[in-house]
């Protein structure tokens, strides 16, 4: 049967989410895990690779089981194996055809920065601090040039597909914006289509070199408008960032 | 002049806050810090001591340093050594007769509980993680049996003064109860005069034994009254554990 897995994990301690010989990763300690549980070989799929370091809630997994397998009994053998570290906090059955990467319609990032002088000892692995002060309406105002269908070649590291063309770094934003919740602690939420590499990252470090006055928010609109990723030299720290939900029609 | 420090902590890899030679812990770290910072050697009194694994988000601390002593800086420095693990949060001139231990007129705990089948991994940390259901009206029942001033031997580890008598563990308990956050999330705050060796995690050990349904509410006022060590066998884990304030008049 088919079977769809909401992963949550703390990347803090992994070479990112794809499976990668040689390296630690998210993916490879679930493979093991569920081909361990299923005791056949598994091959999954995420919908989002985050990279080393990046945190997920809701990354969403699918792979083959067998069609007698317990699925509330893998869920509690491969958290037992995984947790608290990689958590499955739902296993179900999906339709045949599902698959959890080119069938997710959207997916969204949440990056966290504590914004105050004195860090916090409880949210060292979770957010990034950054003491001096911010200005939130100004990350907001640039944060809205991004919306929309564009070419994120400036805000993406460079990938070129198998046959060693570039890929397409063309993605439409459905929203992107910063709320402060709980007073010094600031959340930017972007929704995607997909992102490319590193693009929350960059578009976050961006955005904090704007809310530091390092830079006017118009500047947002034209470095989108370069297509030149050397104008965007200050990438957000991974262990800030979450992948936090994924869409499906 | 006397300074009064606010300090809080991620105490998962010390051996408790109280300086013991051969061991890291939380006075031993400030100890060595603040004597760096002040250029002369700092003698610290903490409110609490908190156990190996107990975490702390005010834990107040005093001692002395030179009259011109820059606090705001000493701060920042201090919390650039110690940060994030352990963070100074607040740091001021204090009355010259200022004891952070013997002024304390009441400290309160937490206690944080995860009660869901699956684990977090962002609470792995800081939440004790309980899978089956915990009966929290049966909780709240137990814990207004330990209200108000009592012997509290049966919930305390045995402890010698200098000459060898046994300490009084006579303490009063100002209020103690359970609170259902966020769903999942059980957080139950005790705050007493003062509280003696373990107390805390076997109070709440105790209490999650009647919230399974292991013992009857009716039983915490018979185990507290029998002022015996050997019926609270279940001490709670110290990692959900933190001293969450110390109150002054």
């Amino acid at each position: 049967m088919r079977v769809r897995a909401t992963v949550a994990y703390n990347g803090g301690s992994f070479h990112g989410f794809a499976v990668n010989e040689g390296v630690r990763t998210i993916g490879g300690d679930l493979t093991e895990a569920l081909t361990r549980c299923l005791r056949q070989s598994v091959d999954l799929t995420g919908a989002g690779r985050t990279d080393t370091g990046v945190h997920a809630w809701e990354q969403v997994v699918s792979f083959e089981a067998p069609d007698d397998a317990d699925l509330l009994r893998v869920r509690t053998a491969v958290n037992r194996m995984l947790g608290p570290t990689i958590v499955v906090r739902a296993l179900e059955a999906a339709p045949d055809s599902f698959h959890a990467r080119f069938d997710a319609t959207s997916r969204t990032y949440r990056y966290t920065i504590l914004n105050r002088e004195v860090p916090d000892p409880f949210m060292a692995d979770t957010a990034w601090h950054i003491p001096r002060p911010l200005d939130v309406g100004k990350m907001n105002a640039a944060a809205a040039a991004i919306v929309g269908e564009h070419d994120f070649t400036s805000f993406c590291r460079r990938q070129h597909t198998a046959d060693g063309t570039e890929k397409s770094r063309v993605r439409v934003v459905y929203r992107a914006g910063w709320q402060r919740a709980d007073q010094d602690l600031l959340r930017f939420e972007i929704e995607a289509s997909s992102f490319c590499h590193q693009m929350v990252r960059s578009i976050t470090g961006t955005l904090v070199d704007i809310g530091a006055g390092r830079r006017s928010p118009e500047a947002m609109a034209a470095i989108l408008a370069a297509k030149d990723r050397s104008g965007v030299p200050n990438l957000a720290p991974p262990h800030g960032l979450c992948l936090w939900s994924v869409s499906y029609s």
